[in-house]
């Protein structure tokens, strides 16, 4: 699947304001020139595991099918391993073995083979222990979308020995259904890990939310921001089709005080 | 004008923390990998439809020919049309009809066709309520970029049924110009619907501003930052040639506490 | 060295906030579009040379040879120059002569040769005083692009003319390293102009840190930060390979109330 210009996907922590992003881009450039490269998001919250890997999940089928490095390393330089993914629709995945990337394999048909690259023969020397974005990672990337085969890359590793990072599911409790937090916007609308099909009410009912903290807000489930007023609480179906919670012109994550994993509790008010 | 590699450009208000940006960049290398995609600006400010299209409009001509996206949409998911409009230029806006593409459009000659997208052939499925950048527009641009033509891309829609924003005009009254504040840069710069030219002073003039608050600031007429002290208020020709109010070192926006619309008065003190 | 497909790479201290960077994109698309950008970072701190020069020489080499823009430029406008420079190794540097390009030049090699810009024929016209990086540097880099002569830019300068830009360095004072604070990155890590070689000392040596204020600290010399617990001081060898004092989970910047210039002295305690 890898043609003249084969796109590379990167996914990390870094943010914007230092130099990292621009770094990873002109490895690539100097390894695999004709390779066009693909920001998916340099805001996954610092550290973030959970975040970083639902995002990529959620998103990996709008990238075209290319190498898709996803970087978000706490344990960069410590006994964690490296390593690259080959899964079942055609796509490679690289990154470290914390479990990021362990939801994008599954949505792409699961691991068919996986290397371990710590001793990569691609990898920058001197390799660095704490910036393996430039120095194993992108190289890594950069190289196979030369064409180099994916065997190459490292030791072979079995799928099985992989870290693997579960989602919480949403249930049911007879009309409630019992969602955990999954993950947060930067506008503060808060996804649940449950899908609009399990509330099996129309749009404009009325539901009551139970927070951890033990107190009780009310809601709308409505079709877009703007059948609330501002300020107005409200569910919705967002963009990656999974229920989330908002304030119209607010912030549901700070007014609720939500954090991820956190379990609300849905309840249509008739109920 | 649409050869090999066509440009594709981006404006919009969704700013680079979250993954948005990144998703259409992924839909248009999905649907039209040859495309080109420069991003003007993701930092309009939130659902600011003025100053989106102020932007627009100003540096369109810096923009090779190409599909120019635009989504400042805070009623996306409601009845607002989506449009895409052919310009004189052989440009191409894409975008929801609430003004935001306007000014741009007139600066490019005026509109010579347009068309309804709500239910583009080309638009993704299913289509969210809150995510036509990744959808509609996006996917429409793409596939007229792939040289697809424009009619196709939905229904005919009369350019006089557009919603249209004119932006206010400043206004002489004896030796002052009356000027409306257009937007903020985020240094806190104050852009005034004015030219340099309605100014018939040199530089080095001293200036009495009238603030909405009943408060007057003094500033000096320059011809750059440099020219005055840290701390300073400055009127200068920003480099869209229009008149700005500025704080060497400071944000005027905060001093002056202003706000888009506002109407500032400026006098030659010697006048 | 510019085959069909030049680099270009922009440094500046511009934001992502605004529209400035997008403009840069569509200027150099509109001279030259077959070149490809890269953006190394737009976050230098607001004005700070010294912070910009040394994430250019420092990473200049990551970077495929080509045309590198650089733009930190509080004097624009006035009367400093602005420069393209021919360096050893075959890249071209464009920006102001102020001295942000100058570590970059000795690290590729010294400067063989240079121009002046300011009445370049590439130039937009009208050109601002505001916004040389659209008027200016970033016309002059497109055009050297498209494979126009070097000399052809501007009026020959004699290299011996320029800006100058040293960067302090580290000394020894018997066991003591004394280190420049050289720059910070977002996360608040304090990089210093010494080089791990300079303490001969292994990992897992308690430092001491003597610091401007007349307080002490102490830092462990570590490999990653994951060698000491959240909230600890550690040295350690950063991805440029100089020393950097961090705060696992914290920011030294603040905690040591640091800034760029300051000298630090670093004493193994058991000395």
């Amino acid at each position: 699947v890898l043609e003249q210009q084969p796109f590379i996907t990167l996914l990390t922590d870094y943010g914007l304001v230092d130099e990292f992003v621009g770094i990873l881009h002109g490895v690539i450039a100097s390894i695999c020139p004709q390779a066009r490269v693909i920001d998916l998001t340099h805001g996954v919250p610092r550290r973030d595991i959970v975040a970083g890997g639902a995002i990529l999940a959620q998103n990996i089928r709008y990238m075209p099918v290319g190498i898709h490095v996803a970087v978000v390393d706490p344990k960069v330089g410590g006994t964690r391993r490296a390593v690259a993914l080959k899964v079942a629709d055609g796509r490679v995945l690289v990154g470290p073995d914390n479990g990021l990337m362990w939801g994008a394999a599954q949505v792409c048909g699961g691991i068919e083979a996986a290397v371990e690259l710590s001793s990569s023969p691609w990898r920058l020397q001197p390799t660095s222990s704490t910036f393996h974005g430039r120095d194993i990672f992108v190289p890594v990337a950069s190289h196979l979308a030369t064409g180099q085969p994916f065997e190459q890359a490292g030791e072979p590793l079995d799928p099985a020995q992989l870290v693997v990072l579960e989602r919480p599911p949403s249930r049911r409790e007879g009309e409630t259904v019992v969602a955990p937090v999954l993950r947060f916007d930067h506008f503060g609308n808060v996804q649940l890990a449950a899908l609009l099909d399990e509330l099996t009410v129309p749009f404009g009912t009325r539901i009551r939310i139970n927070l951890p903290s033990g107190d009780t807000a009310t809601a709308q489930l409505v079709n877009t921001f703007d059948d609330v007023v501002d300020g107005a609480a409200l569910l919705f179906e967002d963009a990656t089709q999974r229920l989330a919670l908002a304030l119209n012109q607010g912030s549901a994550e700070r007014r609720y005080n939500l954090k991820a994993g956190d379990e609300v509790r849905i309840t249509p008010v008739d109920a």
